[in-house]
């Protein structure tokens, strides 16, 4: 565990966030997790940044009482929103974002210095991503676009098939052209320039990549925010005195427990009970 | 306006219920309204019914200190889950919901007595309509299914087309068979008591009618609830003594004015702008 003895405690607005679970607990597999899915007021993606934050604060107090260690948002719209008034209420715990990982993923990826972000209303209208990107290199050009439909494919379980992929044709082609590299309303060749880096700018999406995948150009990098945050949480945990739990997860949801353990096998992997679904108040 | 001088207080989670207001002003052009779209926990479909419940009565709370005079839960979840507890706490006031007169509606045109419901996962889990069928005529058959994607694709304006034809072939083939009138799995022929009715148990789903029509076989009547509902109150209003009012609507929402009024024209086939939008907090 981080900085003390405690857990690391992961939140997100829903079940999107398991993702991200699913990838810290394959990076340290020894390390005790609590999970809170903040179902009761999801999306944060269609919400006001003010209300973002009241709620990420409810949130992380939720778990501080349960005495974490080290605090990820695993949520686009949270991290996007909510990070710096999190580590100002929270000074002695490392606070961990998806944003700023993605980011410099996404940065060490790109070639050709052009790089697209998707991810929800709220994640893409704020700008995060363009701005962390912009913060560690302002010559690069970012194109983002929300693409609310795939939350909704994602929680109903349609991963694949004729229908997500014509989804991410529709969002993603006039982007970045054809899956064949012509880029979409010029029929020859790839212009100088063109994105070669897909960020998943929401937890939900992970689920899609490889229908996402299928109709992108060949030379397209896809960074998974997922496996970017997991990263970053092993670099600072290598960085500080920890002991080691025996890799259990407490799980905690704000409303519907059976809708939380039905949807939760798409993203953690792992088919959960309702009955081991703690209902909290905030 | 009905039973007193106030005018017609109508709510939804969100932005379908301008469906049933456009049907309202339709059938009481003379009537002042005012739409609460509670924006901030949007949606309800997915929240259990203690949660709509509470929120709900928050919402008529807010459009009855503004003196309504009758009110409409112009959303699907809502009526299924709170119409007694605000018939309850607002005994003085006529509350009609969606559910009862869709179900009237359905019951009134189905020949086979077989019907299809289709909503979200709230609605049709918590089995309101078909309850509420049952009521009417207990012998009749009825067959519900969730269909969340239609949500989504309704607030991103994908109401036609080949992804929404998909999407609903996707959901209503098992029901309905093909739409040449072959069912589903059976190459040739329509089964005795195939479901010839479809409830729209969803707000939303009213802008998505046309794809559904050409998924569906021609026998199948198509129920709108937004149509019934507006039929209900103005049936209620011929029970009445009312004055008529200047047509106008005060437009209220609990989060993101400018969503909210980007999102509206698909729903109310008007523009609404941001600053028409008043924002409340509950």
């Amino acid at each position: 565990m981080i900085g003390g003895s405690g857990p690391i405690g992961v939140f997100d607005s829903g079940v999107g966030g398991l993702t991200v679970l699913r990838a810290l607990r394959s990076a340290l597999p020894a390390e005790e997790f609590i999970y809170l899915g903040d179902t009761a007021r999801l999306p944060y993606g269609t919400k006001s940044p003010e209300s973002v934050v009241r709620y990420s604060l409810q949130c992380a107090e939720a778990l501080i009482v349960r005495g974490i260690s080290c605090l990820v948002v695993a949520c686009n719209t949270a991290s996007a929103s909510a990070l710096g008034a999190l580590r100002l209420r929270y000074p002695d715990i490392p606070v961990i974002g998806v944003i700023e990982p993605g980011a410099a993923a996404a940065v060490a990826a790109s070639r050709s210095r052009h790089i697209a972000v998707i991810g929800t209303e709220g994640t893409i209208g704020g700008g995060a991503y363009q701005t962390a990107i912009h913060r560690l290199d302002g010559g690069i050009r970012v194109t983002a676009r929300a693409c609310s439909l795939f939350v909704a494919m994602a929680e109903e379980g349609w991963t694949e098939g004729p229908i997500a992929e014509a989804v991410a044709r529709r969002y993603l082609e006039p982007i970045f052209g054809t899956a064949d590299g012509a880029p979409y309303g010029t029929p020859n060749g790839t212009p100088y320039g063109a994105p070669d880096t897909l960020v998943l700018g929401c937890t939900h999406f992970p689920v899609l990549a490889a229908a996402i995948r299928t109709v992108l150009p060949p030379r397209v990098a896809i960074v998974d925010s997922a496996a970017t945050v997991a990263a970053a949480v092993s670099r600072e945990l290598a960085r500080t005195i920890h002991t080691q739990g025996s890799g259990g997860v407490t799980w905690l949801a704000t409303d519907g427990a059976a809708r939380f353990a039905r949807v939760s096998s798409v993203f953690l992997g792992q088919a959960l009970r309702a009955d081991e679904i703690e209902i909290v108040d905030l």
